[in-house]
């Protein structure tokens, strides 16, 4: 039986300020990205998020971001290697502290928003951003998007990379996702994200911006948790890989 | 030969605000207690105080504060004992990661400012905090004020605690210290302090307020770092247990 | 025709983070306080929600709070009365800045959450804040709980002071508010907050806790926008106003 | 009798740590550029530093900055333009309301770090600070760069711009700066920095990294007060103005 990997972001709220979908979510993802302190999340909804995540057998991992919860992370921000790499041990350990408490491993390490997309496409930040995974705990896997640098210098590194796909998301033909900015970037009719998903799982490809399909290796796949629709979306994604064969289940 | 455990604040530099003699403390003392991010220090003071500490043979604990840069943690935060446990767990955490990165074992917790404080005279709290450094990892050494709820509530925890005097406060004769904002409750004269460092480790014993002397049994002595003469100070209480035959040593 | 001035507490978002449902309540009140981006909001969400004031108009004041967003303002924090007045000042000229951009002139001051409900108990953080308001502008109005110390030292200052009572919240034979961690503190039946609020403007009394009335002279009443009924309670408190022939209508 | 304008950044302290040499600095300069609590000073800082100000008869200026006082405003932040517009405002808000207090005018504003650099270089930045200026209050001078996009918008919009030299900088052929990463672009030297203020202020020009000369028409010059050599400096660039019968006077 064919199987695929799902994941969300989640334990995004901060203080008061509740955000996103983790209840609905957990019910349908397999691994969850949990935010670390920094781009959002706080050390309560750190522990509260591992709860809920073991409550449901999801594996769980950290999801470092830029000191930024004003911009939620998703502000370029022009730190220099050195306070990248300091950044990224500092989450993981705040992190790891709450796991291993909970009596969890951490499965993975996803860098959030601009981190994220500046490692896909900056290859020092990505050595840097796998260079501290790798010296924090090697065994963690590191998750970057299907084709970039921050999958190459993970491999690089000797760490176990997952690569990572966007239900949602545009593709363009050279297999990288459309810029957030330009139109048509994000899908928002479910039948078309479903597509996308099964494309992915059962064929290894995506349509692209220009109608053609590009090969399109993944081993996970995001989910977004912070729209009006997310929790709805998630289960009918996960009823029509269930539909297709298809288990969903976490990474080995 | 006797020995005595120095400890002093350490790390409490934030971004390009420089705090304290680090240096010179860390030729000195025997113990470090480092900021973790919330009341000092930040994810680049953290690794550079390690690493200055590991250089100079000097052992490592984690400074949790409350969460308050602005107030550099001095301020009585009225938190419940949830968030208390929590956000002593986050910096724990964190430090933990950063010294695991070192090849260094974390000594001890001293929790910092007002956190200590009101640790000290509440003795929910100071169970709450005792708890958090039991639940993470209860091979760390706790430390309290001599006599307070701290050592208390971690004896009870089974922690190795560690009972601190103070080198340059007041003390009351019930073997507690003086009121911060009381006058006289601040030693500023060398020989005063230095007297007093004597008299605790010699002696087991600190002069009053009321001129009179009370039992203080002390496991380490604790200068501040933060003053003009901090650094001078620190040499010359050295070279005055040198003096007397006692040496400086860190805890087992 | 009588006439009541209905307040909430509005512009609570930050960053990403939505909060309370101000659209909805700035369609029944008649003053907004407006976070200043200490306990909530930000440099956005000040004129976002000032526009919307002007575009319904509703006259706006500052809602200056702690500094402490994770704990939304509601945390006792131990701070000195120059320090008080210092944060008082600066959000008020903040706030005051964007005001003036939109041609509005602040009608008030509220403090919020921990700071308000500390200066209504506390004669000396009441003296400062109202010092503050003075010197700033003194033709601002002062928000204080009906027989508040807040509303004695605004009155001592020579300030407009403003007379505030709650919708929802259960008082004392004192005619003060029962502390919220008591049972029956908050009244969550919307008779009953119906009820109370046709009491003070119609009565000028409230029902205390224990069954008997306490005279209450208010001159605003505070409507709650942030639980998920506040929109709805907020129309029907509308609408049983204008049954009673009881405009809704700002302070002169 | 010849004038010119020092201006050099002050208030930028924060908590108990202090930054800067403002009581030596506030002796030489006839502008202050006053941090505003984004990337540097806090709601204590700023009256302060007014007070100081307003004793040594120094004209006082806002200098607003990026929210990141872990970067100290010296990252750049990847902002939008109506983010930029509404953290100019509310920095301006601020301040202005402290100003108020002291009884002081704002003489003028002074964007800050990487803020003011990348306004410099970027036209609709430029363009939408100098709006926000203009909207808050249209008197108020603004400081840019000799020569860049922020002081050709400042004109535009109809400010009084105030053209700004730096002491202490390496000068392109092109009259701009020579960026900070690279060799020689800051001087060290006393006489050379000596030299360079005497060259604006006389000859309207500075030496160039070619050893050639290029034409400045300066209205005020720069010191730096983050150097252990700061205020030494300043009084002998001082003295050495005096010496050449130059006048230093704040602007008109």
């Amino acid at each position: 039986m064919k199987t695929i990997d799902l994941n969300a972001d989640l334990g995004e709220s901060f203080g008061i300020y509740s955000f996103g979908h983790d209840h609905e979510l957990l019910d349908v993802v397999s691994s969850a990205n949990v935010a670390c302190g920094f781009h959002a999340g706080d050390y309560q909804t750190i522990p509260k998020t591992i709860q809920l995540a073991k409550d449901k057998g999801v594996a769980i991992g950290a999801h470092p971001g830029f000191p930024d919860l004003k911009g939620f992370g998703r502000k370029q921000l022009d730190l220099n290697l050195d306070e990248i790499y300091d950044l990224v041990v500092y989450q993981l350990g705040a992190f790891q502290g709450f796991a291993q408490l909970y009596g969890l491993e951490v499965q993975h390490v996803k860098p959030h928003g601009a981190l994220y997309n500046m490692a896909n496409r900056n290859y020092e930040m990505a050595q840097t951003i796998a260079q501290a995974v790798c010296d924090f705990n090697p065994k963690l896997k590191l998750f970057g998007l299907c084709n970039s640098f921050l999958v190459e210098a993970g491999r690089e590194k000797g760490l176990d990379i997952v690569q990572e796909a966007f239900a949602d998301r545009t593709y363009t033909e050279e297999g990288l996702l459309m810029p957030r900015h330009e139109p048509g970037s994000v899908k928002h009719q479910l039948e078309d994200i479903v597509e996308q998903v099964i494309n992915i799982v059962k064929n290894e490809r995506v349509l692209t911006n220009n109608g053609t399909y590009v090969k399109l290796n993944a081993d996970t796949i995001c989910l977004h948790g912070d729209t009006p629709e997310a929790a709805q979306n998630a289960r009918l994604i996960k009823q029509a890989l269930e539909d297709e064969q298809i288990q969903i289940k976490s990474l080995e």
